[in-house]
Order: structure tokens, then sequence, then C-alpha cells
């Protein structure tokens, strides 16, 4: 259990922690692995989500799984011409909209971000452990912390 | 400034949220690229810490530049014959041996992990962004938070 206290300071900072979907790079899961392997080299970071055109979350994607792939395949760029569905990941943690911030917390112990989803899997952003760490930043810089009341 | 209360639940957290070197993938900077990609594109992440034989500290290497190092010289893995050193991130954020907690929760917004060097640089372990957030989620789930006071 979480005090109401810091959930509801970290609940005033969901602007800034969750990241809309229409700001963010995305693969959709229909085009090519030369293409997200372009992409995703060029970035800063290196996994995205993977939607379908109708923004359905399908799952992430990775230099990791592009590289091992095309290795274990002997393959090269050109031969890349496959669709992004065939290799991303598909099992990987996710939020609902009326996610709780306590799920969101141990989830990114294992995730560098989680993507928010609708109730029809609807992409709609992600929140990542670098906003959260934002967040967090924040609440020590302005609070002290006490016991908790059993 | 962050309250000596929370610097004194973090500190207490410092064998978890450091690793130590010899717990780590880390690359040697004579050796070849081909060999950083190998291991990367094997791990869960992707980008490790670049060490001397003798380990100090020279940088980072991850999928994203050796990807692009190959696209743009249009190489094939053999071709990747050469030191690491050659391409990896040389400025990265670091931490002295003596880090401060506000610096590495400022740092790690913008860096997944941080090295923790010596005095002449030798590669003493990281500090993730993963394992901070270990730590933050144990303390919100035994304290709460008041208003500092001024």
């Amino acid at each position: 259990m979480i005090s109401p206290k810091i959930e509801g300071f970290l609940w005033e900072q969901e602007e800034t922690f969750l990241t809309p979907a229409d700001k963010l790079a995305v693969i959709i899961d229909s085009h090519n692995i030369d293409h997200a392997k372009l992409l995703l080299s060029h970035m800063t970071f290196s996994r995205v989500p993977v939607v379908t055109v109708d923004n359905c979350f399908v799952g992430t994607i990775g230099l990791n799984e592009i590289n091992q792939y095309q290795m274990d395949n002997e393959l090269s760029d050109q031969e890349l011409n496959q669709d992004i569905s065939l290799i991303c990941k598909r099992d990987v943690a996710t939020l609902k909209g009326d996610y709780e911030l306590a799920d969101v917390l141990r989830k990114l112990i294992d995730e560098p971000f989680l993507p928010v989803l609708g109730e029809k899997d609807e992409f709609q952003g992600i929140i990542t452990r670098k906003s959260i760490l934002k967040a967090v930043n924040s609440l020590f810089h302005n609070f002290d912390i006490v016991e908790k009341k059993k």
C-alpha cells in the first residue's frame, strides 16, 4: 500500500509522466523490419511500441530482436523486407487506462516503459522509468518522510 | 535539497542499488565491434560500459552506435573487426565514488544508468534507473510524506 498523500502528489504529475500516443514514435506492425532497424538505430532509445494501422497495441520492437533475427538467419539489410509483426515482442507488461500507481511502480522495475491501453487495446501512451523518476525527484525535493501509521 | 531522512533511507539501500563491477557485463575497448554486437544482441539490455584491460572507464557502447556505424559504412558483420573504442560513446554522465544522492536522481533522468568511478577513473560499478526505482518503491511502501519544514 502506498499512502494516499504520496499517491495524490504523483497523480498531480500524471500529465508529465504519461506520454500520450500522439507524441511518440511508434512502428506499424505491417511495416518492414528494415524500416524499424533504420529508425531505431538513429534514435537515442532502442525499443518502441508496435501498433496496427488502427492503433491497436501489438507489442514492442527493439534492436536486440532485429539484430538477433538478422544474424540467426544470415540476412542482409535488403532481406529484412518482412513484417515487423513476425519478430516483435508480444509478452510485455502493460497497463489499462484505470491503472493504479502501485502497479506502475512495481511493473517499471522490470520494464523500461509500460504501454497504457484502452478497453479494446487501443494504444493510449506510455509511462517510462524516466518520467516516473522525474516525478519522484520532484516529490523528494518538496516533502519529508515519516513512519507510516499502522 | 533532499531531506536527511529520505537520504538516510536511500543510503541504507546502497547495497541494492549500486551494482559492483564484478557482477556486470562490460566490454573491453580493444575488443572488436562484432564481439560487442553479438553480445548486445543477445542481452535484454542494449547498452553496456566499456573499460580498458586495466579497468579504466572509457565510455558506453549500445546497439544504436554499432548499427549506425555498420549502415553508414555499408559493412558486413565480418568487416566489424575494429576496436570498440573507435565508436563508443564517451560523453556520458558519471559519478565519483563520493557521489551525492540528489546528483544520482537528477542525472538518472537523462541516463538509464550511471557508471561510478574511482579517483583515477577506475570503473567501480553502475547505478541504474531500475535499481533506484526499487529503492523508491520500498520507501513508498514504508513511509508517508509530510510538507518540508522551511
